[in-house]
Parts: C-alpha cells; sequence; structure tokens
C-alpha cells in the first residue's frame, strides 16, 4: 500500500509505536523553533537538563511576541535568549527581525524534514513540504536534548485542489473556505495533505498562508507536496540545495477526502468573533471599518503585502479608518523599503509598523471601543484584539486594503468597479529575497558562553517523585469548561512573569478566585475539583506548571482537555477522573486524601483510586495513563525523568524510550 | 532703544502688560498644538466652553504619544481627538504620523507667529523664528476660546555663536554645551535668543534641535532669527510664501550674554540621570552598550537619521546591541524609505520603528536591567525609560550610531580612525520635503461634525464658584519637593485615564499613600499639608485637577512650585502658604478651618488668613497671588471663570481681561 506524504516523512522518523491513527508515535526531530513568550522556560528547562548544547539539527530562537519591550523584563527576556541560544548552540534572531514563522520559512524551514516548535502556528512551513508540529515548551527541550517527540498519530486528509485563483481571491480564501466548510474542530487529531493539480499554480508563500491557517481548523498539521514552486521559492532565498522532491505515492490512501475547486472561490471574510464564521466579503459589505491591519505570520510576507501596497499606491486611507501594516519579517520590510512600496504606503497614510506578532495577540493597536477591525491575521476569538466585545473580522489583504480605502468593507471586485483603475494585484515575487541575514546570530558566531539572567528570570521548577501519599484542602471547586486562560491568563501585565514562576504562580486561577494563589501558597499543599473539560483551550504549559509550584498535587475533573491532561503528566501532577455523583458531593475545604499509595498504584497500572473525603465518605477516581504517562509521573514529571534518563546515558544522547 | 527678536514677536501681540522681565503679560496666541495626552482635557475643556469653532489662526490636534494603543482607551482617544479636531475646526494629524513637534514644524511652524502647545518641547520651532511656549492644558483651551495667554515677562539672554561647527560634532552638541554651562536651572524664567555669525552656519533642522532641547535648560523659550536658511527650509516644504525676515535690532539690549564657538565643540554626552550631565563622549568611552535608539523630537528628524543610516550601511549593527530608530515623523521615515536608506538600515540591522514619542517617555523599548541605553533624545531623568535604576545617556545620532557599530561607547572620531572608512556623514537636507501630507486630515475636509466619546472619556469637571468657608480634615500630611509624580503619576496604566477624570483621581497621590483617594472621596472635603516646594516637575494640570475632584479645597505649604500654584488658581484650589512652625504642628487627622471670610478675602485682596486647627490653636496662612489670579479663584477655576466671560461676551471674542 502507497505512503501518504506525512507518512513518508513519519516514517523516516520513527522511533517509537506504529502509523496507526490513534496510536502514540515517538520521532525524532530535526528542527526546532521557539519564540519569547515560550522560549524563556523551554531554555530553563533546557539547562536544568544540564546538556552542553542542543542536539537536533538545528534550533531556532526567535523574538516576536513582545518585541515592543513595554517592560524591562521583556528586554531581560531577549536578552537572556540570546544568551541561551548562544550557549546552548541555537541560531538566535533578534527583536524586530520578524515572527518565528515567517523568518523560519525564509532561513531554515527544509521538505522532508520534522520542525516542532512551541507555537501553535508552527505547521506554517509544511508549505514547503516540512512536517512541522506544535508542542508545549517542554517538548521541545526534550526534543532539543535528543529526546523523541510523542504525538497520537494523526488521520491524513486529502485536500485536492483543482482549478486556479480566479482575480481577487487568494490564499486566504482558501484556508477561509476550508473553516467554512470544516469549522473550527474539523481538523482535530488530522494531518490535511493538499494535492490535486491546483497544488502547482500556488507559490510558495500562498501555500504557508494556508498552511499557518490550517492550526484554526485544530489540525495537528498541514503540508504540501513539493514541486518547482517550491524549488522556486528556495532558489530565490539561496537555498536550492535543500530541495528535495516529496510527494504521496499515488495509491497513497487518505483517512478522507476533500476537494476544493480554487477557480469557484471569491473574496471571503471570517465575521466576529471566531474563524469559522466565514461568509462572502458581499455579504457584509457596507459595514463601517476604523482600523484596517495588514500583517502577520499568516499574511506578513512580501507576497502578501505588496498586493495592499499596490492598491493603496496613490490613493489616500481612508480618513475615518487607521490602516497599518505590520510585517511578518524583516525580509519582507526591507524588500518593500528597497523598492519603494514602503514609501508608498506611508504616502498613502498607512502607519508601518516594525515586524512583530504585536496586534494579533492584543498588543498594540487595540481597536477603538464599539469598532470594526479588518485584519488579514488568523484568529479573532472574542476579546484576543485587547478589548472585550471586539468586532474584528479576517480576511486577505486584498480585502483589507479595499476596505482601507472605502472606508466600510466592500468585495474589492466592486471596489475595482467604483473606482475604474483599480488593478487585482495578483501574486508577485521578487527575483529573490535580499533582504538582510545580519538579524540572525549564527551559533558560530556568537557573543555569549553563558546565560544572562535578569532579576525577573527564575529557574525552571523540577518536580519531587511521586510519594505514596496525597492528601490536602479542596483549595478550589471549579465549574465545566475552566480554560488554561481561566488558569494561567495570558494578558501582557502577566504574559511578562513568563520566565519567573513563583511570580506568574500567584496569579494562578486568579480569574476564578483572586484569593486562591494566596490560599494555596499558605496550605503549602492542596487539591483542585473541577467539572467537565477541564484545562482547555491553549497549549500553555504553565497552566499545569504554576499549580504544581504552588503544592497542587492532583486535579479531580469530570474530564480533561486533552492537552492540558498531557501537560499535568508533564509536572507531575495526579489527574484524576470523578464521576458526577462524587464532583456534587465535595465541597470547597473538603478535605481530600488518596487513600490508595499512589506511587505504587502509578507504577503498577492501576486505574482506580480510593478517595476519602473528610474522613466521611469515599468514592473512586480514575487514573487514564499510558505507560509512558505513568513514568512520567512516577518521576515527578517530564523534566526530572528526562533529567534521570540524560544522567543515566553518556553525553545526553536521546534516550529510546522518551 | 532696540528691541530683541523676542520683544519684537511680544510687542506685535502684547494686549496687556508691560514687556518689563518679571512682570505678567497678556498675548494673543496665533497657533496653538495639542498631542494626545493632553489634548483629550484641551478639547473637553474647549467643549465646556461652548464655543463653536476655534478662534485662533490654527489649531493642530497630534497623536503621538500613545501610538502603539496599548489599550482600547488610547485608540478611543484618538478617535475622540479626531472628532474634536473636526467639529471645532483644528488640524488632525493621524496616529502613525509623528510626534507634535516635528509635524508642526514641517507643516505649520510660521515665522514672527506665536504658538501655545500642551508640551514642553512646545518651544522647537523657534528654530523657525517662531515665539513657541508651552503651557497647561487649560491655558490651550482658552487660547483656542480666543482669549490671552499671561506669561511672566522673561529674560533675554543672547546666545552668541561664533565659527562652524567641525566635522562630528552637531547640534546636539552645541544644546549639550549649553546644558553643561548653564545646568538645567540656568534657563528659567529666559528666553534663549540665538545670534551671531554661526547662526547661518546652521540649518533649520539643527536649529530646532537647539531650540527643541532648550527646555532642558528650564527656558520659557529659544529662538533663531530667520535667513536664507529658514527661507530655503520653507521652501522646501513648499511654504516658502510663509517667510518673513526677522532679526533683533542691532542695538538690541539683552540680560545676559553666552558666547559660544561652534568650531571648539566636539562630540559631547549627557551621562545618567540628567541631562546637564554632560562630558565629552572620550570621557566615557568603553562602556558596553545594550540599546542605542535614534529618534523623537530632538533629533528625529531626515537631517537627523540621514547620517546615522550613512554610517551603519554596510556594516552590522553590534551583536551584543539593539538598535531602534523611530523617526520623528511619517515625512521623515517616508524620505528615507523613498531614498533607500529604510532598506540600508534595516540590512544593518536596524529595527524601524513608527514614527512616536515612544521609548522617549517610557512606551516601550524600555532598556533591560543594568544595562546602557544610548539615545539622541532630550531627557535621561532616571527612571524615564520606564525601569527605575536605569542608565541613559544623551547625545547626537553619530554618538549613537558609532556605539550601536561598536557595541560600546566611543568618539565617532576613534571610531573613524579604527574603521579606516568611516566619512564624517555632515548634514545634508533633501531638495524638497516631498513626504505624504495625507496623514493630516485639514478641518475644511473633516469627517466628523460631533465628539465621539468611548467610555472612558468623561467630562472637564467644572469647579464651584468660593464659598465663604474652607474646612476639612487634614487628610494627607506631605514632606518637601512632593513632584507633580507624586500627585498624578504618568506611567502608561494611569496615563491611559487621562480623558476620565473619575477614574483618574483614584490614583491621586497614590505614590505618597494608596489609601488617600479614598479616604478623599468618603470625607467629601479635605486639606492638604505639605512642605517646601510642592507640585514640582511637569506642568500637568491633571495634578491639580484630581484633588479637586477630589473635594480638596485648599492646599498649606511651605512654598509652591510655580506651575502647579497656577495650576491650583486654574481649578480653583486655595494655595496657602504656611510658616515652618505652623506646617510642623499640624498633623494628619487635624481639623482646618479656614476662620477669614474666604470669598470675601480673596475677592478683597487681602493676603493674610486664620486658620484654626482643631478647634484649639490659630496661625497665619498667606495667599500671593494677584488679582487676574484671585479671579479665576473666586470664580471656582479658570474654566467657570472663562466660560462666563465668554456667556457674557457675543460670539466667544477673545475677552481683554483673560
Amino acid at each position: 500500500m502507497g505512503q501518504t506524504l506525512t507518512e513518508k516523512i513519519l516514517d523516516d522518523h520513527l522511533v517509537e509505536g506504529n502509523l496507526e491513527p490513534g496510536e502514540e508515535i515517538g520521532i525524532d526531530i530535526d528542527q526546532v523553533l521557539t519564540q519569547d513568550t515560550t522560549g524563556t522556560m523551554v531554555w530553563l528547562q533546557f539547562e536544568a537538563l544540564d546538556l552542553d548544547e542542543i542536539q537536533t539539527e538545528l534550533a531556532a530562537q526567535y523574538c516576536d511576541h513582545q518585541t515592543y519591550q513595554f517592560d524591562f523584563k521583556n528586554t531581560d527576556d531577549h536578552r537572556f535568549l540570546r544568551s541561551a541560544a548562544g550557549t546552548y548552540g541555537a541560531y538566535f534572531s533578534r527583536p524586530g527581525n520578524g515572527i518565528c514563522h515567517n523568518v523560519h520559512k525564509e532561513n531554515f524551514a527544509a521538505p522532508g524534514k520534522t520542525l516542532l516548535g512551541s507555537d501553535s502556528h508552527t505547521p506554517t512551513p509544511g508549505g514547503l513540504g516540512q512536517l512541522a508540529i506544535g508542542a508545549g515548551g517542554l517538548d521541545i527541550s526534550v526534543a532539543m536534548g535528543g529526546g523523541a517527540y510523542y504525538v497520537e498519530m494523526p488521520e491524513v486528509v486529502n485536500v485536492r485542489l483543482e482549478g486556479e485563483l480566479p482575480e481577487w481571491a487568494t490564499a486566504k480564501d482558501v484556508i477561509l473556505e476550508m473553516l467554512r466548510r470544516l469549522s473550527v474542530k474539523g481538523g482535530v487529531g488530522k494531518v490535511f495533505e493538499y494535492t490535486g493539480p491546483g497544488v502547482e499554480t500556488l507559490t510558495v508563500p500562498e501555500r504557508t498562508t494556508i498552511t499557518n491557517m490550517g492550526t484554526e481548523l485544530g489540525a495537528t498539521s498541514s503540508i504540501f507536496p513539493t514541486d518547482d514552486q517550491t524549488y522556486e521559492y528556495l532558489s530565490r532565498q539561496g537555498r536550492e540545495s535543500e530541495y528535495v522532491e516529496l510527494e504521496p505515492d499515488e495509491d497513497a490512501e487518505y483517512a478522507d477526502e476533500v476537494v476544493l475547486d480554487l477557480s469557484e472561490l471569491e473574496p471571503l471574510i471570517a465575521t466576529p468573533s471566531m474563524p469559522d464564521n466565514v461568509v462572502p466579503v458581499s455579504e457584509v459589505a457596507g459595514e463601517s471599518v476604523e482600523q484596517v491591519i495588514v500583517g502577520s505570520c499568516t499574511n506578513g510576507g512580501y507576497g502578501d503585502i505588496l498586493p495592499a501596497a499596490k492598491m493603496v499606491e496613490d490613493r489616500e486611507i481612508n480618513m475615518g479608518t487607521e490602516m497599518i501594516v505590520a510585517p511578518g519579517s524583516k525580509q519582507a520590510s526591507e524588500l518593500l523599503a528597497r523598492e519603494g512600496w514602503t514609501a508608498e504606503m506611508m504616502a498613502a497614510g498607512v502607519n508601518f509598523s516594525e515586524a512583530t506578532c504585536g496586534a494579533c495577540i492584543g498588543i498594540g493597536h487595540v481597536p477603538a471601543s464599539d469598532s470594526v477591525s479588518l485584519r488579514t491575521f488568523n484568529r479573532n476569538f472574542e476579546g484576543r484584539s485587547g478589548i472585550e466585545n471586539d468586532s474584528v473580522y479576517l480576511c486577505s489583504p486584498e480585502v483589507a486594503a479595499a476596505a482601507a480605502i472605502k472606508g466600510e468593507i466592500i468585495d474589492p471586485r466592486d471596489l475595482a468597479e467604483e473606482l475604474g483603475d483599480l488593478e487585482p494585484p495578483g501574486m508577485e515575487l521578487p527575483d529573490s529575497y535580499d533582504g538582510s541575514k545580519s538579524d540572525i546570530i549564527n551559533p558560530g558566531e556568537a557573543i555569549d558562553d553563558d546565560l544572562i539572567k535578569g532579576p525577573n528570570i527564575g529557574d525552571a521548577p523540577i518536580g519531587e517523585p511521586l510519594g505514596p501519599d496525597i492528601a490536602g484542602e479542596t483549595l478550589l471547586k471549579m465549574q465545566d469548561n475552566i480554560t488554561t486562560d481561566h488558569i494561567i491568563p495570558a494578558t501582557s501585565d502577566i504574559l511578562k512573569f513568563r520566565s519567573n514562576i513563583q511570580k506568574l504562580s500567584e496569579f494562578t486561577l486568579s480569574r476564578v478566585d483572586e484569593t486562591f494563589a494566596q490560599r494555596a501558597i499558605e496550605a503549602d499543599s492542596g487539591v483542585l475539583v473541577a467539572g467537565e473539560n477541564y484545562g482547555q483551550g491553549s497549549s500553555r504549559e504553565h497552566a499545569a506548571m504554576c499549580p504544581q509550584y504552588l503544592g497542587i498535587e492532583t486535579v479531580l475533573a469530570q474530564s480533561f482537555a486533552r492537552i492540558h491532561k498531557a501537560n499535568l503528566f508533564n509536572f507531575g501532577i495526579l489527574p484524576l477522573q470523578i464521576d458526577t455523583e462524587t464532583y456534587e458531593q465535595i465541597s470547597q475545604g473538603d478535605d481530600v486524601e488518596v487513600v490508595t499509595n499512589v506511587a505504587e498504584a502509578v507504577d503498577t497500572g492501576e486505574t482506580e483510586f480510593t478517595i476519602r473525603i473528610n474522613d466521611e465518605w469515599e468514592a473512586t477516581a480514575i487514573l487514564n495513563a499510558s505507560e509512558r504517562e505513568r513514568r512520567i509521573l512516577s518521576a515527578g514529571g517530564k523534566l526530572r525523568l528526562t533529567k534521570e534518563q540524560y544522567e543515566n546515558n553518556t553525553g545526553g544522547a536521546a534516550p529510546a524510550d522518551d
């Protein structure tokens, strides 16, 4: 039987398990990337592993989230990251050089390689035939140490592209159409593999817009085969030697198929406040627009911004609208500046920004109250822009630029008709991406050989091996659907403590109960109780790390969100499932004792744990955990386990079993 | 007797008083400018005056301080400012278009005119022969309503420039040398008038660097005569018709003279943390530098940034140093982009920013802890950069760029010798300043005819006419030298409430006593007691407005800072001077009653007020106030007084007596 492209790459990198959907597999990681809000903890954990240098072919540290450096803690983080990259042998991309996904694509992404990144849009270089997956920070640290990455083998879905994009339709409309059809949950546990005759009509920058925003489908990753377009792109970047021909076997079997005729697409837009609320632009035309932002890792490349630049050239941004262009990378900025487009955009009234994630994560250019913002970004979750009750639409740069000119949402085809002289800009690539590489510090040239830690940079906490007894007060009883934003908020006033677990933990669950952290510190141990779907949302491991730091040893919940449960294991917290009756009977303040010998039960594969409440009544709680997860728990978390494994090996070679 | 240039312009605009140093004069204002952190209150006060449109020749509203728009409140403020400018007939400069002083210089500054601005660096266009003075927001509102501006007639000091700047010395070194000689207090109550043969050797952008930073001398203003350089600059801006020949009479008499031989200057630098800590760069050479920023209203023009661009072209910013260029205006950004310099700077590793005040006021690019930052700004007060114990140096773009290349402080002449191929960049102007004007909304084209107030935008509070009785508890007893930063902090978490006095007042004196505001709200009235020099620091009127809002009716202090005392009058708070003995005897919590009939005593010119403490003992407190100040106090503040005057006149014509 033939293999899909995904299977081929996985097969090449497989160190454990079988390529059966749903089964856990361990794979070798060639490249890793980290950014500034997750990267500090990645390196602190790497430091705790006591290794001399990274074991992957390549690691790259980017500074993109907090590049405005509002607080010295941000600047300190950047300096620390430079020192860590230098010390351990990673590339360092300086603040201002752009968003990790864009800069990685330009400089390092390579067909056929695996990439693990501590950011959810890591799948971006799938557009170049790289198999790229987002993961938690500790997974990155372990991978950098040479450890395998464990993931559930995804289903591979064939997205067959036919035809060619008509004028004014773009790659953004391809992924918006996917979201319209499949919804934000449509990709969970899947890799989308793009095939068919439409593929060759799309340039690599267009492909990466699609793979980047595949994350919004909930997909594990998205990937394109390689072809002349890939070769072209790599050679324009001066990296044609990294080209590898990659395609699925003709008789590859897919779990599912989606057929998408590019020629039938039209300008689409995701209305507030979910990326799958997709309608044709014409359906919401006439809505007054106060802000337009072109940029982000989805549409921040030279090829993305150029169409908007062409559209606004010799025109003026509507007086009631602010248009901001935030390039995805310095390379894009520099090329646009060199060819005069930056000056033209400025002349039209565009506010040209540093290359940063910025507004996409609610940092800067927060929309005005009760106003509409059109953005070429990938997410419009409510409040993400920095203001509650926001009204953020997602669209292509063409649709965004049309709104900036008109001052209201308008199908660019209609605007072209109205103006008479507005040509469809199309997709145009530069002869070569001769943008600067001076903002990347090569590990061979690094100036640092030791870590530089500012006063806000702590150490990575290492858990204690699981003991026989767990007991404590129920410090908090929560409802269903507690998110990681409830557990550790990500607003910028709190985000700046990401490298300081002691300080960050003071905000733990503050959105549920402001007194929780203080009570937990005073109690020095304790138990959390929650309803269904505890820990849904982002993959941030701080949501497990901080409770662990506060002394929480077990969470009793009716059910757990998948990634957060993995994080609980990783940080040595016992996730026990309780039934509705037990949930209802436990009250906040109750004393909970796990009667079962915990260490022994975890080791021996026990699933049923007896818990005793207030010394009055008992119930059974369930531990659903794989053997690997039990080993992690037993060791006191993945960091300690990995550290021990590395210490028992010689020189930090990759341990076979983690 | 001949007149100085300053006297000529003042004479032309005099509506009250005589040009005798120290005497209060009233002058007509031709132009006003406001920025975003002071402008919202200016317009709210203008709204309270119930006038239909501005009465000055020109008013311009800029958005420059909070252009990163971290919070929707910033964006709402910008929208409100656009709507106010449109409604009342002012020019509106969009966020991203640059710093008020730079944009005003480019577009509106005119020789011989008076300019009043709600920003301390308003004197910048003195380099073009405009008499420009910084003032509090309410003064701007009143001037826009057609009212005169009252100021103590300054002494005029002749700064005689001789010779010509040698290579690598710049206009920044001229003003740094002035600061070295005269100190930050050397200009109090003075206007510096630049004369002599050296004047013609300086271009207008060089002159405005000097006049801008004249503020750091404590000067009321600084001014240059007009000449071919002025004509040249104006015609490059397409405004040659606004040229007026202006110079002092040959027999003008000056209060003092400073002689400065340009040819003797060398690269200078202000060391932490005061702009007058000036030494030759060579004296501090070798100090490692982590951050370099070129920009600000002092050195953010095309002519300022170009030398730095030439120096870093085809080189690389040192790996241990971050270099950020933040142009002062879109015009500068656009010209640099159009001529390829932006691309060259990016290629060298420069992070190119939006045009904003930004880092200069501690908003963004806060230095790392325990690190040196070199900036081409005008102020390096401790903590202003956003981190306590900062280490900020002020210098020319040339010195800044040299440090960015070398990674440490170095005299650029030494760097030139080291590198062999580094030419002195000199001062070069473009053929024409053909940068965009599309970011300025002309009042004739404005889209707004009504105010748009977001939920954070309140009304300007209007005081109540002074009554006979003032009595209340001593809510706070303070030490000497309480600054306006103590009274109303200006950190960005508080700054965003500048248009919301109700909310802002919650932070009143929080740096002295966190409970104060709450206690004042509960008490509903009360008295403040302070030592010497109460209210020193910035001119921010919020430091009077917020206590007034909280019900404070009198401040008893051993002495008052000049501008803050004027603000207390303006907001209807009685400033009473007490002697040391009285200060020492009053305790926090004491009940204070002004026994004298306050309204009557203020009206009749009484200077001695009897105060009674705890119904136990009495003391005498002194009111030092001019007749004009007594009228303001009596009316319940300047806003109410002006409002009444305008209502009694027809159509808001300028009242002669205020």
